[in-house]
């Protein structure tokens, strides 16, 4: 199965090079496929890591062993398998990622548990040991490959190659800050997991590299759907490897500590959104804006209901400002709302306002808007100071094409 | 926009008379149609009422009233609305409800309490008052119909008329029970809402009545998805006319009250898979048995989980035995699981036992069960004695089509 570019893909950006980070692909040939399918990243001694991971109660091997790794703080390589996500394999999927954390270990010299290991693809067969050691083998000879190429070797059914930059000060210093991820859905266990890596080469503490990349997660990763349905193998694992020498950062109050977690969250949000922007059949991409939630954790749900409701995207993916299918997916969200208070604008225009559609409502700016492919959705619960903003794409019949008329 | 008839449609059945009852219908031309499109249920003095209702916190002034009516316990009449939902129509929607209740209260000689009132279809446009009126006023002028009238005239997008009857002996005394439905997704405020009314001649005591119909509930209309999206004005109500001359029912106790709920759980268990039938583009009907879990409220959402995951529903569309997507929705469903437990099978054959694949896995006999029209899928958690049987649609081009090609 081919799939067409996404309408909504953005170019491969310039990447800057993170010191201490060094990537090379080799092809595992996970699948009956010729292409790079085994990406590992070398990381220099001393790289804190951090990680956040699906919550899903299925998880894989590599999610439960990846959970317990990042307590520890430290890696010195992470490798990605790509066209077989070792789900749902019992022990024997677990062998399969001790073998690829001892041989790396070895051939590095370090601890197994500083060995990060991700796979996605096909979920129920166990990861062939002999190919992954075979395809570690021929990695770890390999000469070292560009962003792009890594970016393409860990994807699966994405339509285009993800990846964003940034950089911060920290004091006199300038850090890098370089992430790439794969995903097309949220979502299914067949191929389309969320696998995210950000390398930075400025020096920070483990514990304080969590704390912040656990924030980016809450306003970013956790803040997009496409489908609603929840990988077991969704990953994102953020690597400092301290090169940039820069006085460590340890806390909120370290001098450039804001900065760098400025550069952090662009990085993260891009990311996430990219994901968005290759979402299954998409179209648009949605932005939703939800205010005056009973808090912000509320306003988040408020959105990721609206995001989430098929009601909603078909709307969407028909050009329809049909505000009254956004009142029903936040009357649902089981959040604190008063249909007398509710409203809701498309592009900037109210439609609804205080639970009643507008008198002068003009949907000819909003008919306008909605031909576009960046849509915006305002909701203004009237309840409190609660905000956030939730990104999804819009539900197409390329979303049943790719997941209903074609065989896996 | 003209809809064809589902093909998971069922002929209309054999009706009871139900002493006590008596329906009407009449153009009130809500929509630019010439349809009956007003529904009217006059109902003996002593009548007996009980109601559940959507949890939406954006719920309609009708649901919103009908809660609070509910609690006094007796009913004189119903209206059903079809073509305007009066939903999201604040001060003004509400003082339509309030014309209707003293318009018939007022003919009928009862407390404007005990009439109920329902309305369906377009959201956002206050009921016509003019309309309105004018409606009652003929209903009561006019002779009155079958059960299949008045079915047909409750509906908007449905594609075929729902009903289920039954009987049940209390003691020496038969009475019957007669439900009629309209819905074709959960949801969808536009035209969809799910309205239910069931009518018996038994006498029962209103608080058992009530007892009696939230626990059928649990077990039917909320098992019942399909597109996870939640109507603001779903509502079920349940009328007990007391003619047939049993002994009240009052308590689980009473001689025949076994028997009664079992004759009210299956018109419900009819009513409610008769909405999924006539699910928005469904083209299979979904069976969904989970065992083995924590309690039964678990089983239930994770039951619910896999039936409203988009992956799965497109799955079955597309005759996909994939019970990988069925582990990521059970991962996802935030209830206790364990994925080395965890057993999936399709039409009664097992794919997967205890967290893996099966090795002698025979997928021929899921493959032909999946051509088939009636679909069933059963998950086992492994975990405890919790129990739940959900129901729900594939997800098709069908669905894209109705929500997102046509617009309202």
């Amino acid at each position: 199965m081919d799939l067409e570019r996404s309408p909504l893909a953005r170019p491969f950006p310039q990447m800057p090079a993170i010191d201490g980070a060094v990537l090379r692909v080799a092809r595992a040939r996970y699948k009956n496929w010729d292409r790079a399918d085994l990406t590992f990243a070398e990381l220099a001694e001393g790289t804190s890591v951090a990680g956040v991971f699906t919550k899903s109660a299925c998880a894989s091997s590599e999610v439960e062993l990846g959970r317990e790794q990042v307590k520890k703080g430290t890696a010195r390589a992470l490798i990605v398998n790509a066209g077989n996500s070792n789900a749902f394999t019992g022990i024997r999927g677990r062998e399969a990622v001790e073998q690829i954390m001892a041989q790396v270990s070895d051939a590095l010299g370090c601890r197994a548990e500083e060995v990060f290991v991700s796979s996605t693809g096909v979920i129920g067969v166990p990861l062939p040991k002999d190919k992954a050691r075979a395809g570690i083998a021929a990695v770890l000879e390999t000469q070292p490959c560009d962003w792009e190429e890594a970016a393409s070797a860990i994807g699966t059914t994405d339509t285009f190659t993800k990846a964003a930059g940034a950089s911060a000060m920290i004091g006199e210093t300038r850090v890098e800050l370089a992430g790439i991820i794969k995903g097309s859905g949220m979502i299914a266990p067949d191929m389309a997991t969320m696998l995210g890596y950000i390398f930075t080469d400025a020096k920070v503490e483990p514990a304080f590299l969590q704390e912040m990349l656990s924030k980016a997660n809450d306003a970013t990763y956790s803040c997009i759907t496409v489908d609603g349905d929840t990988s077991t193998s969704d990953t994102v694992l953020a690597f400092a490897t301290g090169k940039a020498g820069n006085a460590a950062l340890s806390s909120w109050k370290d001098v450039g500590a804001d900065a760098f977690y400025a550069a952090l969250l662009s990085v993260c949000r891009e990311l996430a959104q990219l994901v968005v922007r290759d979402g299954e059949g998409a179209q648009k991409f949605i932005e939703i804006a939800v205010s005056g939630a009973a808090d912000d954790a509320s306003a988040r749900r408020v959105g990721l209901s609206i995001a989430n409701s098929p009601l909603v995207k078909t709307a969407i993916a028909g050009g329809d400002a049909n505000w009254g299918r956004v009142v029903m997916a936040v009357g649902k969200a089981g959040e604190p709302a008063d249909r007398d208070r509710l409203s809701i604008g498309f592009g900037g225009t109210w439609a609804a306002r205080d639970g009643q559609p507008l008198a002068d409502y003009d949907e000819a700016p909003v008919a306008k808007h909605l031909e576009g492919q960046d849509i915006r959705i305002d909701v203004d619960l009237g309840m409190g100071d609660g905000r956030a903003v939730v990104w999804t794409c819009d539900l197409t019949h390329g979303y049943i094409s790719i997941n209903a008329d074609y065989r896996s």
